[in-house]
Order: C-alpha cells, then structure tokens, then sequence
C-alpha cells in the first residue's frame, strides 16, 4: 500500500510551521462521551463528558488530536481492569500518559458526569438515591498538578421578606448551589462533602420520594430557614471555609423564583492562601 | 462560464431517480433564523426561528432546499415594506409562494419567536413587559390550511395537599403551561388570547418587577389558589374550551417541584368536532 | 403525634373531587434521574432520566405522585440485585408494581440513557466505546404493552450535488439519524441492532479515534457514498423496514449543514401493518 | 392599609444585619428578558436577556432585588422614545440609573441577543441576513467603566491533513468561532467589526440561502483555504490584534468534527497593555 507509506514517510501537516506564529493556550477535544469505572463510594461505573486540552508552541501548525483520544481510551480501558477511586485520579493518570504521547507545557481535562448519592427521607426514613451534576477537573501548568471539584445541588429558598410581609405565608422556589474548589491535587477534598456543603446551604434539601410527613417535615424545615439567595451562598461559603483548604473557591447560588420569569442569583469568589 | 453552463444544461442531482422509492414526508430546512416584521399589538419586530418542510415523491432524489429558503426571504423582504398582521398570514405567504418555485402536496412551516406583553403589577400598577414563547406554524394538507398556535406562559403553583398538612405552610415552585391549538387557517384565535387563558390557570401570574406590595398581593394569591398540576392542566382546558372552536387542543402542565429535584406534569388532550 | 394521625384519618386532598371534571391523559413525573442495571451486552450501569405518567379520571383531584416514584424506586432497588436484561423489561415492571399501588388505566413510562457500544476503526482496528443516545418507553393502553424504542446516532452526509458541481470537491458535515420504532412489547427488537442500521445509513459512520490511515478510509467511505438528507432517510427506512415487524416506525434525518448556519432535515413516518 | 403602612414604617428584612459576614460578589437578576430598541446599523428592535448583578457589603442581609429591575425597566422604556445607538449605551445608563436606586461599589450587566445582518452571496449577490449570537457587557469596576463584547458566528473547517492524506479529498464540517474582548467602555469597537473578524477565519463564511453557483464557489473556497480548529483560532487572533487596541481577547474555536462524534477546539487568551 504506497499510500499508507507516503502517510508515513512524509511530514505530516500537524507539524509544519504554522502561517501565525502565536501560541494556542488551549487545543484538544470536547464533548467525548465515554464509560468510567470507579472504586468510590458514590457507585461504581458512570458514563462521562470528557474534555482534554494541551497547549501548543508557535513552532507546529497542529497538534495530533488522535493522540488525546488515545491516552484517554488508554486510561479508561485499563481503569476499567483496576478501578481507581477518584475522577482525579483518572485524570491524573490520562494528562500523565499524554505526555508520553504528545508534548505540551500545560495540560488541563474535565469529566463530567451524575453523581448517585443514598439519602433517607426526613419522617419515614425511606432510602432514595439523589442525582448531582459534578465536573472534576486535572490541571497541569507548568508541571504542578491542581484539581477543580465542581458540584451542583438542588434545594429550595423561601423568601424572608415576604415571610414578614405576608404574615406567616412566603413564595418558595426550586434553588441550586453550583459550588467550585480549586486546590493543589493532593488535598484531601471529596464531592461528597461539596455536596452535603450544598444542601446544607438551602433552605431545606430535596428528595425524589416523599410520603405526606416527609413532605409536612420538609416544609415546615423551609419555614424554619427562611433565605435570600444571598443567605444561601454565604452560608454555603461559610461551610466551604471550614474545609479549612489552600486555593479558590467559587459559589453561586440561584433561585428560579416562583414570582418571577427570571432568577435571582448570589456569587461569592475568594481564594484561600 | 463554460463551468456554470455545465451545471444549467444537465439535469441536477436532485431530480435524478433515488435509488429507494419512497415517500419522503417531510424534507426541508430547520431553525433557520431570520427577522419578521408584523403590525400586531405584541410588537413590531422579531428574531424567529424557521422550520419550513415540503413532501417529495418517489421519484426525484431531493428537493430544491434553495428554493425553500428564497420563499422565506422573499416573504420575510416584502413583509418588511408592508407587514403582516399575524404571523399565521406570514406563513401562509411562505407556503403559497414556495407553491410558484417548488411542486409540492403537503407543506408545513412552523415560526418560533417570543411574545413581550404589555402587564401592571397587581398593587402599584407598573408597567412590565412579560416574555412569552410561542410557536405558530400553518400546515397545507392536500390544498387544505391548517394553522397551529403553541403559547408557553410561566406561572407557579402552591401544593393544596402540603397546605392542609402543614395548615396553612405549603410548597410553592415556579410552573409552565404549554398550551397548544390546531384549528382550520381562518378560524380566529389570537395568541395573546391563548398566553391569557395560561396565566388564569396558574395559582398566581409572574412578573418582572415587584414592590413590596406588589409580592405580597401575589403571595397572597397563590395561597388563596392552591393547585395541583392536575388542576392547572383542567383549568387550562376549561378555559380553551370557552373559546368554542372546532380542532384539536393539547395542554401540558409542568410544575417544577420545589421539594424535588424532578418535576411534575399533567396533559390534556382532546379534539374538539 | 397528632398530627401524623390527622393525615392518616382524614381523605387526602388528591381523593376529593375536582372542580373541573375532565380526564387527565397523563399525569406524573418527570425528569427524574436514578440508576439503573442491566445485565445485557451493551454494559452494566447506566443513570437513567425517566418520565412515568398515568391517567386519571374525573373524580378524583389528584394522584398519588409519591406511589409513581414508590414504585420506580422498588423495581430499580430490586434489579440491581437481579438485573433484567432490558430498559423494555424494567419499564414493564415499573408500569406492573405501580399498578399494585395505584389504580389507572393508560400508563407510560420512557427511560432516557446512553449507550456505549464497542466498535473498531476502520483501517487499524483499533477498539473504540462510542456513545449513542437512547429512550426506551413502554406503554400500557387498556391492558395492551407497547414499546417505543428511540436511538440517535451520529455520522455524517457528502453532498451529491456538490460533489458534481464542484468536480470531484464536496461540502461535508456531520448528520444525525433519530429512529423511533413502536411495536407490540413482546416483539424482538435490540436497540443494538437499530443503532447499526442508523450508522448504516450516513455516508460514512464516525469514531472517537481515527489514526491517519483511518481518517483516510472514512473521508474515502464518505466520498463512495454522497447523500443527501434524503437519501439518509430512505436508507434507514429500507433498513429498517427488512426488520420486517408489524408496528409504526418513525425517521428523522438532520444534516448539520456546513455551508449553512441552519439543518437540513427529512423525515419518514409509516405503519407497517 | 394597616398592612402597607407595617411594611413601610419598619425596616425591611433586607437591611438588616446577615449571619454570616461575608462580602457577596455579585448578586443581582439572571435570565430577563426584554425587548431593546437601537439606531444602529444592525437592526432597530431585539429580544434581549439581561443579567444585571451589583456586590453586596457585610453589614445588609440582601439586596434590593426589585429597584434592579426598576432600572432596567426605566432605561429600557426611556430607549424606546429616544433610542441609543449600542447596547454598551443601555448597558452604560441601566449601571448609572441603578446608582439612583440602590448602593454598590461594582456592578455588570450583560446583555445577550442576536444580531441580523445583511450578507450577499458569492456568485448571484443574493441578499442574506444572517444571524449571529453576541453578548454585550458593561461592568462597572470602582467607578471606572469596561466593556465586553463577545460575539459567535458559524462557519466551517476543511482538515488540510486529510487534504493531503486523501489527495484532494477532505473532511469538512460546520465550526464557530467565539470571540470576546475587554476594553475601557469608550474605546471603539463595533459588533459588526468582531463578526467579520471571526467570518474571515474559517475555510468559508456560511450563507441562509446558496443557487448552485454560489455553492460551488463556497466549496472551492473551503477547498482553497483548508485549516485546523488551530488555524481559525490564530487567524482569528491575527485580526484582532490588528484592531490594535489595549485590553483582552478570548477566542474559542469549535470544530463540529464529521468524521468523530465530540468536537474539536482551540483556544488563545491574550491582554494588550
């Protein structure tokens, strides 16, 4: 097959002078759908949506895009012989067999998939399995390896000013926390906790089944923990605080309020040094 | 242009035979964005979305999509100079002028755009302007005209069976009803019409801005209201059904539970003869 | 406790008679995530969204919507201990216990997953997981089980016309094909075996990792094999007519137009009788 | 009115001292919308979502959520009578009537619609309008004024690798380039001037409506500038350098790969001081 050979022999296109000699921040894959197993706590196998990039010099018009995609089939089929126990960890492995394949200078992946989480209900103790969006990021810059852990909870707000206003009646609505760490890669920080941060921030949390005094117990916690979106994040914050890390922290809390069209949103960002 | 000639002179690939012999029922172009001009009272310029398909018989390999696209610019360009009325009147014009560039027996166009409605707060009487979804599409069958109106209006629902068990507490969310009517072209029925019904059927209506007040006098509707979604989905159904036409209508409550992470939903469907 | 008592003695709100006497043709939740095991060839675990609804005649306010999630949760609990070996045979169960605890007429449930299916390249054969969009429902109408089977599959289009036109150049773009078939429960029909005839039916499938000579032997595939949108349709509705089952069976076929900002799309309905 | 005069007299539930004392960044509406008047060039009418946030000082537990939309709805009504000629002048005036109405120290708005605007096509100079997404932002940082102008428009990538490899065949797909710049609010950039930077980028601008003559010369176009998601991010780049302003840029790259099912993208961040 002459063809297959001139493919070979010849420089391929990736790694001829680019036209613009600028350097590419950020090149690499998006949106790849693939199967993950794990070790942890939360479940053990999770369909995830992965994105890799690396950087790319002034001296190559392209990178090897394949590669990418390899080191993470790579990663993914032998975790799937030895599970790791962490998304992280996976991540750390995927960027470390990269580089292997293909230089870079700076690397970073996230997967994103749904965490299960086993709650009870408040009254009759009923198990239900609870879903949470989770982003877990690996960053390599400059050879110093971060993770960004970024989780998203649903709960509820009731309105403490119309709780005053209206005399013992309030609007309430659906809210969400999206709570996002980052921190060097070897700190000790778990989604789970991320996540219990979160629900604890709400007014009250949300459960998929809920018998008549499960219901009757969760409203009457909403009444107890009147909250203003800002309420919400501050005491998420407050919470994130006591992790008691090195690194950043962002929160934004929102609440799809049910006297309005639109939503009412808080953010704190801090970093922790 | 010996090149361009080429392409006039011999038949185009399109009206070739297709190697599998059947009906396509509908080829066509989707979410094609462009502007529409109109007279009505909601407003005079919107940014809609375009879905507009024809049938194809078994023997032509594809359709002219050209053409499908110069009918609507040709429609979209004259209505600017002088607009239209509704955008059902524009939609028909698309569908009768494809007519003059493309063979075809049944036709559908549908135009998604949003509504802003002039409303006042219910207490100080401001002026909002309220943001409504809709879809209107007409559909030609056999040299027969259809139009379909779909409203979608967000309101809230307060839980009735959480009232009475926390006497006088209760979940409250934001809620949706999609409400939809297909009748013959000429039959007269307004979208403004179809976004009010949509608001009665809610616990209370929403708003961009409201005082003090304003949030009060809500909240004391919703508690003065309460509803299931099933109650939403009849009371919409109710209300249509006083409109007294002859067609099909289809309702869809949903009710974004507060107290859980998923929602709740009701649908009435029925054709009125 | 009081208070639990009162709830118990006392007819809940849902059992009253409604307002508007009007029959509620599907009523429930949706959008309610959980997990969920099989034992069948195309992996273990999957998380799953699910959409389950029932009827409700017209004397009663409400249903029990804590009795549909009741029973999802019981059948999702029980096979993660002995999986079933289909979404189909998880619905059936779901649809079945519910009507142990709830009494209707029509029910339906659908089940919102990815698939991952193992595939190899081309030309290197190298093994790839590619994922692939599914919904699985089941329908009980008076006693009778339906199923629907939906899967998405993405691959691409090589304009035909184009390729003419432009002597041997041609316009590509990725495409997708979404197939919907609904048959009796008890006929055999793999979602395995829709989603190959969707890749069937494109110019050219497509892969997580091509190595050079791969992406060769795909633009080449592509290049042997224009279509247009059309063409995608009829290939995958005489693919899946050789399935020869008795039901209805529904294509649409979008071409991601890379010439255009907007789709091409065509679409087959039939019912095979 | 007793009630009223209770709300009045007392001080409300939004000026009294948090729990937790913690500066919130940005606190404020999400997901308003509107409709926008202009005199621009692009069109006099748009559908508009707005966010609008202000920071919050330790010492109030929430905002005053309402005169945030009082300003928006004040601006918003005065610009119908008397139009501005930009969104950064909307945006610009809402941050300065808000000052009116409630206390902070740094504020932003965002402003997000789609732009129309009139293309030709390559052979027949058929008019076009063609849609592009654009985010507007104005932020208010100590007293000093920024503004963001972010804008994505939708065209297409030919792979030079595949180019060669297959001899004058290639993969082609649709791709979009998302371009973002910061600069002081009266430095001068146009919307319409960021959306021909990003449309010269690609392989080929993309067009609504293409008579075969157009879309061969579309397609020997792709064919004359074939280029990697690499490529279109640092021609991108290029061009915008050559606006030759201080402030930052951010472009992202998007490939809507055919031959794979995830995308592939390319990103490069840069400030000019």
């Amino acid at each position: 097959m002459t063809e297959v050979q001139t493919f070979q022999d010849s420089q391929p296109t990736q790694d001829r002078l680019p036209k613009v000699k600028e350097i590419i921040d950020r090149v690499g894959v998006s949106g790849l759908r693939t199967g993950l197993k794990l070790t942890n706590s939360a479940g053990s196998f999770f369909t995830a949506e992965i994105d890799l990039f690396i950087d790319l010099d002034t001296e190559r018009k392209g990178i090897h895009m394949s590669r990418l995609v390899e080191s993470i089939n790579e990663v993914v089929s032998k975790g799937s012989r030895q599970p790791k126990d962490s998304f992280e960890m996976l991540g750390l492995d995927i960027l470390t067999e990269l580089k292997n394949r293909h230089k870079y200078s700076n690397g970073e992946i996230s997967i994103k998939t749904t965490l299960l989480l086993r709650r009870h209900t408040p009254v009759t103790n009923k198990p239900t399995d609870e879903p949470y969006d989770v982003v877990v990021g690996v960053v390599s810059r400059n050879g110093t390896f971060f993770k960004n852990l970024r989780v998203k909870a649903v709960g509820n707000t009731l309105c403490p000013h119309s709780l005053e206003t209206t005399k013992g009646k309030a609007h309430v609505q659906r809210a969400e926390v999206d709570l996002w760490v980052e921190v060097p890669i070897d700190v000790e920080i778990r989604l789970e906790e991320l996540i219990e941060i979160c629900e604890k921030s709400f007014s009250s949390p949300t459960y998929t089944v809920l018998k008549t005094n499960d219901e009757a117990a969760v409203v009457e916690e909403m009444f107890r923990n009147p909250k203003f979106v800002e309420d919400v994040a501050r005491d998420c914050f407050r919470l994130a605080k006591n992790l008691n890390f090195k690194g950043k922290v962002r929160i934004r809390a929102t609440s799809f309020e049910s006297i309005h069209k639109h939503n009412a949103v808080s953010e704190i960002e801090r970093a922790f040094l």
